[in-house]
């Protein structure tokens, strides 16, 4: 092979390789222009520094010992990064160093790979070589894999063969043969297992390798990676294990899908399902507040667009789409990768190319076919700090979904207001269950009571029951988008028997209002009594409440004993009359909210906080308040959250820290719910839903004894004096 | 009175006003070079908006109703700043609408002013006539002089008399004559009432009002400004109150001075006392960490440098002493004055003027004299996310004071790590007790238990008593500064009848560990047995500790019933037998920390959260650990910080999670404390303590059965190994 060298103004010699050898090859032409100071410039930099700094430790490829966090885990991920950026400072600079470095390190692990059995730390059915789970495996043979492409080539056949039989294909039979039961899911740790095969049949000359990879074990199709493709994500590019994971599983399905099109253009795989891979990339950023992922079932709240994931997957997707938001994304993540997609993306960015994404108002139905309910997310404002209300009328997404249909989450003003506890655990800390999912993750972060949707008779939905959860889905009745009105309507009557559950849920504005208000209406009808908790959680200092309390000031009860209730302790206890005293306050940030309901008669309000029954710190304590009820049939539960006000601590200034609503009342009228605001200054306002999904029929009610029509599924309707000309 | 325009780079009009009626006069040299984009031009643009706003709305001028955050309150402090900005305005653009403005509102309070009486909302002994507390009224004339300072040559004589009558004499009469209990005394509420009398007096021409303000009420000068400045801070430029007060006094103090010395600068103002009115800018901005003020005694957290008192403090400082430090700090801000002083300011940092700020380990005394203790802070790395470690051990501070003696603070990688509650308060936010100080403020925040100190006997030091608090102050022993070793040592034998308490402070570096770690030994010495307590509280996430645990998962009981023990609650108990086993490890941020101490024998440790017999929601709910002794007269509590570790959410990677001490020992060697660290790769360093502050004096103490000498108050030795060559 010929080795160019060019001058570059990097002050680095170029090498361009034959490109078969090449992830992705970089250009003469785009390299002349690349700064000191770009994205790619800093990539090059610390890639560099990583590298030499492992070059100058040596070989060191331990035998596999520790679980998640541990030593021979952290040394193995480090050797993995190692050979992918050795790999492409390699093809970069044409220095030998890096090629040998990469060579040795995978002649070490030749050496290891054969003698490994089951990963002595296994905690789970699938364990590893490696490391303590399968997964961790693929990953590094995905990673290794790109390694080996750039240096196959310059090596002597002997070595090459000892690398490609004790290495890859042993890897690649490790993950397709001995894992077989993973291998042939349809689920993220299958898709790494087969961006892994499938990578390294490209590699290694082997289609049928390949085929495995895309068609599965028995090639048929029904397993492997384009039915991933097909089935893993919704029509709207949705993955139905929620933003955390579907971040996680996007970089094999786009790294294998730029191999594919790579070596296979012809089959088309960034156009398969209408384009589905790059709308699952727009969708994943679609699913973030402030950068950081909409914490939907299992998820760790710390993980953001910065993340090696969404560093490729930006790179990959701008090289294919262009679209300007794409590089506001990279600019904000202040990183790219070391390919030549990567460059390009730094090259654009620096000539000022760059627009700010577009966040959107948009319904993501969920399901291979989109028949399985949807995310909504309603958005008001700018992207990074506007409000977004989140809607989930999703599936149950497998192993890692929560038991929470209809829930709903809301962010405003670059903060979590009304929140989700994400996933209980501490992702590879020794000391917390080694890194992996804690018990509490079972016994409260799953649990309904942890969510924002209705508890009946303090169980979970489904009984806790994943696999009966899998087999339903709410059903999405309604999403309005227009101008001064966003709402969502859901369904689902299978999460506790017996019992059918609307939720409207909708971001409204008001005249002369500056933030939109969240106005909640969630139905329940049952032939039976039953007890009803409906649980809000909230990020904030409690300021003041509406209705008297009787606090626990020393000796807090816990709300109860099995299925998260024996997280909560009760700090206090109320019972407003009405939507009047019906409230509490609390400051976010430096703005106030106040959430308000209509109280149902004979019900309680209990104010919590999460942490009972939590001998080991595993819990954050966040304070939430519940809505309780007992036998009663069908309450209809309406809430309203409204924004207000600043709190400026460095002015010492405070401006409207009172709640500007003064009441609210719901009104059945039929088929109608009518739920009308008032606010001090006298106005009102009614949101106004007919449950019917026909944006072109017209509904007509009597407000105040004034004949109101409207058109479709809801609509925002003022009153007479608002209207008055 | 002649008007000069000249175009300015802003592309507004400058005038040139005599420069007896402008404050700070702007040169025309200055303005030249003004940049559209620097901090000045921002200023303008800003306070335009704001003035031209307040044009819009009309001269408002409420009848004062409203405490702290209410409607009135706000008016009128919007009031005064429309008053300052229309001044400063009408000054640099020579725009007569922001004169007209500013005599408008001045002939409002001029009707107004004369039919007040104390204010409706008065709350304590002070009651103001525009605002709740007399302070209110003092700031306000403090800018509202500033603004009539830049108008009162070109009102007709009849309105220059209304004005000076009505509200600036009535005015200052209210605050030196009426409010004479306050006045008189030396404190900051007394020093604004000075400043605004006094500035009143350089508007007037008044000098019998100037006199007043500069030597009290009886002209003797036991009181009034000048003796404040002799008073108030140490020579250090340390304020005995502490940091959010020091912040607070700081501008009336400044901006007086200032004054003085444009009208008087034969007083030579800024050289009174060695300068100690500039050591005392320097001083407030060393009592930072990333920006915010250590909250000591009474402070709200969310104060920090940007702040208006800050934003005139660095301008002012800065035109007298050009520090480039201070150029970094505006730059932090992103914000300066609209005065000479900060258009100079802005032009230097624009042309690349400022250097880093330089925070360092520093003594500062407290009293007048320097003879009531001290602060130490000791400092590691860079001054905004280093380390820095603060030890009280400063006076009492009069009525803001917190019952503390001895207590310390922890910063560390951008944050709090081993915190103070500060006050508890929620600023001007009505639902709050009117955003006044909360009964808490009290019972919590000010309470001993509540600090990072002794507690004996249950009680607070100086039995809660602020008069006899104040009547003892502790005794700097030593202050030790070199590379590896920085130490404050103090005693008190006053905070407890017949029980003396002396506490080493001390921030080491190890071999080959990056973080400096914190060696904590304090001694309590009595004649009878007590039990003591000593809390440590803390900012993060528990991971581990190292002893077993009897945790209260379903009640937990409330720590004591009075001086502060009313508000924890305990979650869990221990009986650590050593420091092998006594230790807790926890997360904050990205890096983990362990705290390990040598039990006592028979002693209890005690997990615990604030927030028991809170009714209101008023407290914070914040961990600490508190070791618990019964029966001991006395203990020597020996404890070690340790920072460790990185944990990185994003890359999914945790480094040494584990602490890397595997023991303490503490041995009592005639007069020296030896207090031994011992490292898990068997490496022991010893922090030897002769407590005899003579740095030329030599010690010899034997550690494992070697002569060791050390030289002076205190040193770290290493273990032979370590010093073999």
């Amino acid at each position: 092979m010929i080795l160019r060298s060019a001058p570059l103004a990097l002050g680095l010699a170029l090498s361009a390789i034959p490109a078969a050898a090449v992830a992705q090859p970089v250009t003469d032409a785009a390299s002349g222009t690349a700064e000191q100071t770009s994205l790619f410039a800093a990539e090059l930099r610390d890639a560099r520094a990583f590298v030499d700094g492992m070059i100058g430790e040596g070989v060191v490829v331990p035998v596999p010992k520790d679980p998640g966090g541990g030593y021979t885990h952290e040394q193995h991920k480090r050797n993995y990064r190692a050979l992918q950026l050795g790999g492409r400072l390699y093809s970069l600079t044409g220095e030998r160093k890096y090629a040998d470095y990469v060579r040795d390190v995978l002649l070490a692990y030749a050496k290891l790979y054969p003698k490994l059995d089951d990963h002595p730390a296994k905690a789970n059915q699938h364990p590893g070589r490696l490391f303590w789970q399968v997964l961790n495996d693929a990953v590094w043979l995905v990673h290794a894999a790109q390694g080996y492409e750039a240096i196959r080539d310059i090596l002597p056949q002997g070595e090459r063969r000892i690398i490609d039989e004790n290495v890859f294909r042993a890897a690649a039979r490790f993950l397709a043969v001995d894992s077989r039961a993973t291998f042939d899911r349809i689920h993220n740790h299958a898709t790494w297992a087969a961006a892994g095969v499938g990578m390294t049949g490209y590699v290694l000359g082997d289609q049928a390798l390949v085929d495995l990879a895309l068609r599965g074990s028995d090639g048929t199709g029904r397993t492997g990676f384009l039915r991933q493709v097909d089935e893993l994500f919704s029509p709207d590019g949705y993955y139905a294990e929620g933003p955390y994971y579907q971040r996680y599983a996007l970089l094999p399905f786009l790294v294998f899908a730029d191999a594919i099109e790579r070596r296979e253009p012809g089959r088309r795989i960034f156009e398969r399902r209408e384009g589905v891979l790059l709308k699952a990339l727009d969708t994943t950023i679609q699913l973030t507040y402030g950068g950081c992922f909409f914490p939907l079932n299992d998820a760790l709240k710390d993980k953001c667009l910065r993340t090696d994931e969404l560093y490729e997957g930006v790179a990959i997707g701008y090289a294919r789409t262009k679209a300007p938001g794409l590089l506001s994304i990279a600019q904000w993540q202040g990183r790219t990768v070391l390919t030549a997609a990567g460059q390009a993306l730094s090259m654009d960015l620096a000539d000022g190319k760059a627009r700010p994404f577009p966040f959107r108002t948009t319904l993501l139905r969920d399901g291979p076919g989109g028949e399985k309910g949807a995310l909504a997310v309603l958005r008001e404002g700018a992207g990074f700090d506007g409000s977004a209300l989140i809607a989930k009328n999703t599936s149950q997404g497998m192993g890692h979904g929560h038991f929470d249909k209809l829930g709903w989450q809301f962010y405003d003003n670059g903060n979590e207001v009304v929140t989700d506890y994400g996933a209980a655990r501490f992702l590879n800390i020794p000391a917390k269950e080694g890194g992996r999912y804690l018990p509490e993750n079972e016994t409260w972060a799953k649990q309904t009571i942890a969510h924002n949707t209705l508890v009946v008779d303090g169980k979970s939905h489904f009984g806790g029951d994943p696999e009966l959860a899998e087999r339903h889905a709410p059903r999405q009745l309604a999403f309005v988008e227009s101008d001064r009105l966003k709402l969502s309507a859901a369904e689902i009557d299978s999460a506790y028997p017996g019992v059918r559950m609307q939720r409207v849920l909708a971001l409204v504005r008001l005249s002369d209002i500056a933030e939109p208000l969240v106005v909640d209406v969630l139905r329940s009808e049952s032939e039976t009594a039953h007890v009803y908790q409906l649980p809000l959680h909230f990020n904030g200092h409690i300021m003041r409440s509406g209705f008297v309390r009787t606090s626990f000031t020393q000796a807090r009860p816990v709300l109860g004993d099995a299925n998260g209730l024996q997280h909560i302790w009760i700090d206090a206890r109320g019972q407003p009359k009405s939507a009047t005293d019906g409230f509490l306050t609390w400051l976010t940030g430096d703005r106030f909210y106040t959430a308000r309901w209509i109280p149902q008669s004979g019900a309680t309000v209990l104010i919590g906080e999460s942490g009972a029954n939590d001998p080991d710190f595993n819990l954050r304590r966040e304070p939430m308040v519940i809505q309780q009820v007992s036998a009663v049939r069908s309450p209809v539960f309406v809430t309203v959250l409204e924004p207000h006000g600043r709190y400026d601590g460095a002015a010492e200034r405070t401006d409207e820290s009172e709640s500007r609503v003064a009441s609210l009342s719901h009104q059945r009228s039929g088929q109608y719910d009518l739920v009308t605001v008032e606010r001090r200054d006298g106005r009102k306002h009614t949101l106004a839903i007919s449950w019917v999904d026909d944006p072109d029929r017209d509904h007509t009610a009597i407000i105040e004894g004034r004949d109101v029509v409207w058109r479709g599924f809801a609509a925002l309707v003022d009153n007479p004096r608002e209207n008055a000309p």
